[in-house]
């Protein structure tokens, strides 16, 4: 396999050339012609794909909850946006697939590329260490995470009311937690958002992130 | 809250106290006191340990096709087993619970101990860095590992006959594939296992490797 161009495209050089290829033989291939296929890779690139998306997501959406960060790395991370991945890199012209799958070739295309993008990501953590997978991840990635978390209605709303006020210079944006009403169980607090010491909005909600959070997004809609 | 137990028994120091505190924090008792509670902590060390326990499975297991590497990872990455962890460490002496969580404690307990598990490992991840997580898992998941690995009836054949083999010295064990028969989308192969040139079994399989499995199935059985 001449892996020039596919290695050109991923910006990653494989000092083991032969770790990117068995990255991308499928399983029909591998039992046709006694080679290993990348099923083990996979086992091991997905887990390292979770782990550096929810890395990633956790660093850059401070403000999201727990849940929303759940919902944003399940939109991010699936076989759809893998698969767009894989297309990027052209790895439909080096799959290796054996003769007994390519009659069926056509259903199943999906789930084979997202799963050379999976075992790609283990061959350049073998091959260069976790680092150089994470940058190809966060490369590859980015811009389904911010399609993501602009689409499916759980802004952070206040690191884009952050962006807004330090657009022209920078602003000293605060949060204060006024209230806190009803029983322990079933507390309500309130927070105001002030940005170099003048009112914006007022918040409530069942959590002090709750309550801010719709303070920021009052303050967007003014 | 004082920490000096709990990390001499996860044999682990922080130098950030307040990230266990926080792993150890429920989201019922961090609504109560306006604190930050385990929740997003959680989401992180459960991609962390997803990877670092495939690590090691791959590693350990050379033999395993994927298909038994995932069984034996959900076996092992569990509720059940993350609840043991916590157990030996005496996390409910110190877990948070708020007053509203408190009344329904019993039937929410094990779910807690799991995500606290989880939580304790991105908390040492962040303090103490990747290699520190790493072996937290493994000094506590090992036993589990080497437990499922026995009873879940996906046995190694190949390490077990070869750990058997050389416990007297060291032998050299070799497989070769000896047939391939039937069309391209069916073939079955035939492997051979000899130890020191002496033929010890033969076997069949779907896959190169899968003949080679049953071929140190059928050798460690006679």
């Amino acid at each position: 396999m001449n892996t020039e161009k596919i290695e050109k495209s991923i910006n990653y050089h494989f000092k083991n050339k032969g770790l990117l290829e068995t990255a991308l033989t499928h399983t029909s291939y591998a039992n046709e012609n006694n080679v290993e296929s990348y099923e083990k890779l996979e086992f091991l690139g997905d887990s390292i794909l979770e782990f550096l998306s929810s890395k990633y997501l956790y660093n850059h959406y401070p403000n999201l909850t727990e849940g929303d960060l759940t919902k944003l790395r399940a939109q991010v991370v699936c076989e759809d946006s893998l698969k767009n991945v894989a297309n990027k890199h052209e790895f439909y012209n080096y799959i290796l697939v054996g003769k007994s799958e390519r009659a069926n070739e056509g259903n199943k295309k999906v789930a084979i590329l997202a799963d050379c993008v999976e075992a790609v990501i283990a061959a350049i953590y073998f091959d260069g260490g976790l680092d150089k997978a994470e940058e190809f991840i966060i490369e590859n990635l980015k811009e389904a995470i911010q399609y993501a978390s602009q689409h499916i209605g759980m802004k952070d709303y206040k690191t884009v009311l952050q962006e807004k006020l330090q657009k022209n210079g920078d602003v000293h944006i605060e949060y204060n937690i006024i209230k806190e009403e009803g029983p322990d169980h079933d507390k309500i607090f309130t927070a105001e958002v002030k940005c170099d010491g003048k009112l914006l909005a007022i918040g409530k909600g069942k959590s002090k992130k709750m309550a801010e959070m719709q303070a920021a997004k009052i303050a967007l809609e003014e």
